[in-house]
């Protein structure tokens, strides 16, 4: 009987397939060689990649549930930032032993979160190997409506959705050992990605990122890709009552300004958009905060902080460093 | 200096952007959130992912180079099986730590591969962990024309390209630690995705797939989703001079028959049509040999050599078995 509950590869493979949304533009799904996929015409095709790998983006003791979650929610934030609609992933997936019960608790999240966006896992692999997850998302936008990073504009409001710190307060508690609150915990391990609101702005906004190495950190990456510089006003950054509650002061603030993993949206628009700007966030549920203003640039520190430079290196979350 | 000398993701980011392919279908590359890309008109989309684990799919030791076209290669392989010409990529790249010299000779056999196809690479990630590589490939088919593994019809020809069992005999060498023959190790290391012969097979064969796992183990895949048998013959199986040279008998035959990573193409085409595919493999440049029959589905021994049924259990690789 041990043999038997040892799943191969194919019935992994058999065990996701059976579970997917089926979507009229899926032609050819999992069980081939490659997917075969109909783009609607007129539009243009919107990819994204990210990976997961355990110890590094995720505390090893995670819900599979919230890993699966996690995995496709970082990759529709990236869609989200470019006003994109999704549509479809793959999902490569290395585990170091086959096991069904994770398999299924990983898929409980992944699919939960695929299904609220109607998106279809249409292909990808299964590997042994140490933890880690791939996918790749795929969505469409008008064409030249992409929210792109390199068009900030000198005079536009700096916005942000939602709120900030709480993945980075949830990762201090983690790493302190102290009881976590069940809000920040929820931020850090099931991020919402921002769809709704990425798709209502590209008829509104200029520039967009989605804040996964930290506001300050994310918002320098559009001063540089659209030579110019940022003014934020620390206070204006939005926080949640659990943050308040668990941190306060200079710690705060530090989460709210460097924390990663929010997965909320930075954005700019012109001032005088400023009603659509709140319309379109009223449609699509999402609160915005302004918190800020594009000026001219001022390498090497483009991001000021209530009037002081702010150091690239002093926050925010990157690899390798 | 040892700072300067760590690259950055960044930094690693930016190598990269520098050396990647430019073609017009792409609108917005390595450097935002997503890419947005054109898929040109009445075109279907075919994407295909598969990943590479160090130690799994490759030797520890194995070239840095090589990896990369490899990392590439074997998802070309699986464009190729579907009929499609590659387009684009992504490229998740999990890196123990930031290393800029194994960085520039990954990308060294990835890009000459990459170039060698016409495919832009339009983002991914990097991330810090074990090394592993997943790639997404996308490319065009025209409606109604992928290869699919269940269209295989009772009298077919079953077709295979290339040679087989050099990958398998260039993995017993390295195991047995006797000296590797240079075109074997090559082979694995190397392999070619035969594209230009996939897209030439477009309009004449049925089903097809490429050899990952075993011409056996492959062909079974083919014969479940097609519901049908097949009859191979195993001296019809085409082999190397090398693969000869280096092993005879009952051993080579198992790696023709069983040994995966060769990426060669198995297809299936009308009787009638006999010409027309092999003027496909003049134009293409790749020889093909006709190794058997598609006959009536004998299940669960669904594929015959010389007349007795094969365990799908005895060869073929497969993860976690």
């Amino acid at each position: 009987m041990a043999e038997a509950q040892r799943a191969s590869e194919f019935d992994l493979i058999d065990r996701i397939r059976r579970r997917v949304l089926v979507r009229d533009d899926v032609l050819l799904g999992i069980g081939d060689d490659a997917a075969v996929l109909q783009v609607p015409t007129g539009r243009c095709l919107v990819v994204a990649a990210d990976t997961l790998n355990a110890g590094v983006h995720f505390p090893e003791d995670t819900a599979p549930a919230d890993i699966g979650w996690k995995a496709l929610a970082v990759n529709l934030s990236d869609l989200a930032a470019m006003g994109a609609e999704p549509a479809w992933c793959t999902l490569s997936l290395s585990l170091p032993a086959s096991d069904e019960r994770w398999l299924d608790g990983f898929l409980d999240g992944f699919l939960e979160l695929a299904h609220a966006h109607r998106v279809a896992l249409v292909g990808g692999d299964t590997t042994r190997g140490p933890l880690s997850i791939s996918v790749t998302v795929h969505g469409f936008v008008a064409p030249g409506r992409a929210l792109r990073r390199d068009a900030a504009r000198v005079g536009d409001d700096v916005w942000v959705s939602g709120t900030l710190g709480d993945a980075a307060a949830a990762l201090a508690q983690w790493r302190e050992g102290v009881a976590r609150d069940a809000f920040l915990r929820a931020r850090l391990d099931r991020p919402t990605p921002r769809i709704a609101l990425g798709r209502a702005l590209a008829d509104v906004a200029h520039a967009c990122i989605d804040v996964s190495d930290g506001l300050l950190a994310d918002l320098a990456h559009v001063c540089r890709a659209s030579g110019v510089g940022a003014r934020i006003e620390l206070d204006r950054l939005p926080w949640s009552d659990a943050l308040r509650t668990a941190f306060d002061g200079d710690a705060r603030h530090a989460m709210q300004a460097g924390g990663g993993d929010d997965y909320e949206l930075c954005f700019t628009a012109s001032t005088e958009l400023r009603d659509e700007v709140e319309r379109a966030a009223r449609d699509a549920a999402t609160p915005v905060a302004r918190i800020g203003r594009i000026v001219e640039g001022e390498a090497p520190c483009a991001v000021r902080v209530d009037g002081s430079a702010w150091q690239p290196e002093r926050t925010g979350f990157e690899h390798f460093t």
